[in-house]
């Protein structure tokens, strides 16, 4: 049975993506969706090659048909009858930190593109393997997440092209928890509050502690934690952040 | 110098949009966007026979160069020189109240497309007015407002091809509240919380006493608040609902 | 029957309070509460003179033998019958903005008394009074408005011996809002985010423009907006900033 | 050193407390609060046959002397070094869920006492401890947390003697976290948003699924893993609730 079940990742950078795949890799064969084959490929051979399975999947989650094309790969992997237990939102389009009338109107759109329609057509898509995981009776409930961020819920001056999109998201997250929870999904919004440790943030914060970024390995357990909850408790959204964190 | 300063109002459907354009026009001439001309003709024309000024131009709000045009009548009408004392943002992309599996992903596209995109698109077409209203020393700040719903708070099961749009637009405008209010323009966010009272909705709510819908025209008059507020004294959100609403 | 409705408001320091009581002045005999009658006294003198009528009475709003004296003193002076057209609470606890765990016991306590449980006693003195104004058929639906602040919706750090206390206010009022609402009374929370300008605040700022401040006549005018609400669109809550306020 | 680090649990009825209690025994030694013996005799009692330690001590949280006690007792255990690993503030104020206008003032100081001010003194009492527990170099961050309700963050109508101190409790653990986190303590709120399964609830929603309520001990679960989040990766806020859950 468990055989039947994998965990879907869209937007797999070198951060949280990655850290979730590895963590659930560790029960459930994976399936990384990037755009470009060069964001998944080190990290599937490096999951495979440590006993895990992972396939990666060219995938623009802002396009339907692209979207229809990793499904049926991916049935054609697993089988037709294939469940998800897990399926994780961590795309986030381009945006632009700048006065709001020199953005422009491309930027909103490409960034709507990826967060508020990439999450939609993602949760479609994916939704009906996360029911037939249901079916399956996965040992945990299935589960959707997408991951946030402080613009999730603080729309501050210049942040107009990010949090317009994560906004968006947020509210797809708590609808989606309402109708799909009493059919035994489990859909939860991480909302990240601060710098995540990864080579590209190297440079930041360099005169704080070393704990003042969040760790992506930690928001990983974190995101498995929220996957083993059984069905009397579910968890809609929580917080996550450094203990230094002004906020 | 009143007479360089005009009113925009998008939306102007038979509720909300032409009450606010009604209270609008006894300040200043009004300018009406719609997609058909069968949304603002009798209202233009019913505010010209009573002593106002109002143009109506047809406008895709979801298309940039559409507003461009509009933009482009207005100077035309109004001179290259026009500032604005008030733009509203009443329109809404049309949504499906269904199960998520059941929308097409087009509806998502369309509603994000007028809510989402609109929002930004109006507000960068025409923030350059209200800031010229600003220059001009306008009597009250140039105001930008956007009309919200319960959906822009609470994300229900079935609703999320309404919230999530409903979302972005609260989003941006709380940015915009925070980028351009240092500059003058006071940017609010309206909650409409419960049904208003149009042709439309005649026959809703008829076991409920005759106040349980919002009256259109006092939500103009709370329009005409917002927008005489002084600089000292911005409200960024209210909302409104009916003495007996449930929430 | 006008005569028979009065407006009643505790907490008239020079700021807000006073200001408040100016402009329900213009309409209804206001009664002025607060502790110490050097607070009322001068207040009250310059509206009786001004042509407009207010007494004030000694009360201590933590104290419900307290309030239960000022509303017999209140039936005394205005007929046993007498009916509020507003009640606006604007009292609030001190606070000592301290490292927590150098804060006294003694320093909570004395805050909820007078923010939690004030407004509460406050709350209970004289809905019944209001409930009689809606029985008077008053012009406007009676009123009940507290006063909140930037603490009601944010809790700082050291800052939690004024959060606590205004975040139960808020709690309070919302609560009200949705049990008295159906009843025609309209109770409304308005969030004061920023610094208001009185004397005590007068070296406040000093190296901000002039409209750093938020003036507590414009409050005033915006509690006298609320109050003038149709049953149709009451607005539970507003937040109220300067224009050139960080938030 | 280990030996050194105790939990503190205060509110031990039959559901959650006690649920919690046995987890956190099973790393700690437990000390259970609770005004009478009654409430505690026989956890403490299963969980000192089970193989862990526990103790139980009288006390009224609502009252600072009885804390003082109460700190004294656990100094005299444990050692005047003892430092604690977590505090759990699982006490509610009791509260009559009826028409505002009916609820004596005593009812609304009896739930200040135990939520606002019981939180406020239980925080001051063992942050003390959970410090040392910091300088002890505890395994997990040392841990204060704090059970909400949905009244934590929603105030319905004849709710208000109920969501103020809760309001209050939440505003207390946002404050606490801004000004602990930093210094190694990791500050968290729950909100248990549905019925949680308990002998008191058995009769409850009878007419639905086994699990629309929650569980205890997942609840426990939920709080544990909160407590092992390292600092990277504090989470303030959860929300928990059955997946049939209406909200």
């Amino acid at each position: 049975m468990a055989s039947k079940l994998i965990s879907i990742i869209a937007g797999v950078g070198p951060g949280t993506g990655a850290a979730v795949a590895r963590k659930f890799a560790s029960a459930y064969p994976v399936v990384l969706l990037a755009r470009k084959p060069e964001s998944f490929e080190s990290l599937a051979k490096e999951i495979n090659s440590n006993g895990g399975k992972a396939i990666g999947i060219s995938t623009d989650v802002s396009d339907s048909s692209s979207l229809k094309n990793a499904v049926e790969a991916i049935k054609k992997e697993f089988g037709p009858d294939v469940g998800a237990a897990a399926a994780i939102f961590n795309a986030s389009g381009g945006f632009l930190r700048k006065p709001f009338l020199e953005i422009p109107g491309s930027a909103f759109q490409d960034s709507f593109a990826v967060s508020a329609m990439g999450s939609v057509l993602f949760s479609q898509s994916f939704l009906p393997l996360l029911l037939r995981g249901v079916e399956l009776k996965a040992e945990h409930p299935p589960s959707l997440i997408f991951t946030g961020a402080t613009a999730s819920v603080k729309s501050s001056a210049l942040m107009a092209s990010f949090s317009t999109g994560k906004w968006a998201v947020r509210a797809l997250s708590q609808s989606l928890a309402k109708e799909f929870g009493p059919q035994g999904v489990h859909v939860a919004h991480a909302i990240i509050d601060g710098v995540i440790d990864t080579p590209k943030t190297k440079e930041w914060l360099k005169d704080m502690p070393s704990e003042a970024k969040l760790s992506a390995d930690a928001i990983a357990n974190d995101y498995w934690w929220l996957h083993t909850q059984p069905k009397t408790n579910f968890t809609w959204e929580i917080d996550l952040r450094p203990a230094v964190e002004k906020w």
